[in-house]
């Protein structure tokens, strides 16, 4: 594949970034790959695994003349390297970001973005519970959706570039608009990642149930919550700080909902509780049918340890 | 291997009694085992697809002259199983069940348990999204858990012989104490259930959203809740009314921390979210450490189809 860019600039070096850099790499998508890291240990541990062809001590110096830059900090210090950056960015190139909201960060990088620069923000739904800069690997975005969120005015061309870096890196792309991303977003993602966090701390405070023993028997249910609930903690922290509304919403939504079942519980309400269970089992065939999932019977089973 | 029981019954004929079907079949762990299921349907298909060598057209047929009989039904339903097969029990034989809450079973159960028959109950930890006849698999206890829980005086060697079966079904097999079985299972299976089982219903409820967004982008977080959303409404539905005490227990513990980090984001707590988000990261930690989960970056990543 040619070059989709001549220079690339990554701003941050964790997960989302260093997946980018090996994915860029594996189909030659740019021509050279700037990176810059605020932490001195990782660009050390940058420089040392060959991550980004060139590591940068500021972040104005990995983007300066850089066609290409995507701002994968967290959510929360999006604004203040847009401000650092801003001043040295080149008259037509496109600045970008793969943050987990994308009202408070258009709100946060816009006005750093100078007239003749592109800013299309944008989104890959894709990670894994590991973080820092030897967490990368280029097949992280194969077949995962990334959302581009132009904002108004955004050149319809330099978004036909960025959609075609995300592609070159394995991705299926779509355009969506930033309001309806978030609330899109708090409902499959913030919200249950809320719930998972909450539910691993109520089984660390219950002193009756060794912790050993609910690590042990934990297959089915908590397992999957602890995993949701291992993500970097300052990503997190600013995606909920900055979804705010969306994420308050759904969560009210959630425990008037809950209120209802623990309720039918209580006064043994069985015709409710099947009711429920059945509609939300329509949901999930819903799902297989789509093509969005697998009904493997065997899904995930390993061999050759407890699970 | 040689036959552990000379003829077992499987009263009840869903994925976890038809899974113990295949699973004693692959290693010859029974001479003979009859199978009856309450459905005219189910028994017919069990005949057809050669589920179980015989199948019965009454729980008490099929359990006649049995050395171990399985009570495979939901748990609302067991008591009157009991009742059914009582009298027709052969003296020295077990009786078990794989009821996801046991001091209920044990209640139900126990009264119509001849003197002369061992009862020890038991959970295999092991499930899939599916249910019904044809969904069973050899392979569905392969290194996962199954806890006897023997009743007071039960026999040891009924106990080990009960536990030779599970071991030769392929699963680990531990004994726990019935009230300490409903207090873990409600921690790391019946809450987690309770809240997926809401998450969905609060997404099916939610209009502006169109289930095709959620669906489409749900890779992250809301796709285990559905997956987890899936399972068998009866027997879930037995599983909360049964296990009331300890769920509601759970619930309530949950619901409460639940609004701890709602009020922190509301206030924009940010120092409350970070240490939440690191202490339950730390946790995670723990269960890779010991060794209960993989790591690997990953999981579960299938190439060819969105994700």
């Amino acid at each position: 594949m040619s070059p989709v860019y001549d220079r690339v600039a990554l701003i941050g070096l964790g997960l989302i970034a260093s997946s980018m850099f090996w994915a860029i790499k594996r189909a030659g998508l740019a021509g050279e790959v700037t990176g810059y890291a605020r932490s001195e240990a990782t660009r050390d541990t940058a420089r040392r695994i060959g991550l980004c062809d060139r590591v940068c001590d500021s972040a104005a110096e990995a983007a300066e003349g850089a066609d290409l830059v995507v701002l994968c900090v967290p959510v929360g210090a999006m604004g203040q390297v847009a401000a650092e950056i801003g001043p040295v960015l080149k008259p037509g190139a496109t600045v970008s970001d793969v943050g987990s909201v994308k009202r408070a960060v258009i709100d946060a990088v816009g006005p750093h973005i100078p007239e003749e620069v592109h800013f299309i923000p944008a989104h890959p739904l894709a990670g894994t519970e590991h973080s820092g800069p030897q967490s990368g690997f280029a097949e992280l975005y194969d077949n995962r959706w990334c959302l581009l969120v132009p904002t108004e005015g955004s050149d319809p061309q330099a978004v036909a570039r960025l959609r075609a870096l995300w592609e070159g890196m394995g991705a299926n792309v779509e355009e969506m608009e930033a309001d309806h991303h978030d609330l899109v977003l708090a409902v499959t993602s913030h919200v249950p990642h809320a719930i998972a966090y909450t539910m691993v701390g109520v089984a660390d405070h219950l002193r009756r149930v060794t912790e050993s023993e609910v690590i042990k028997y934990s297959a089915a249910g908590f397992r999957d919550f602890t995993r949701i609930a291992a993500s970097d903690p300052t990503m997190w922290r600013d995606v909920f700080l900055n979804n705010r509304e969306a994420t308050l919403d759904i969560l009210g939504r959630f425990t008037e909902e809950l209120f209802m079942l623990q309720r039918a519980i209580r006064m043994g309400d069985e015709t409710y509780l099947f009711d429920y269970f059945t509609r939300t089992r329509a949901i999930r065939r819903g799902i297989i049918e789509a093509g969005q999932d697998t009904d493997a019977p065997d899904f995930g089973r390993v061999k050759g340890k407890p699970a």
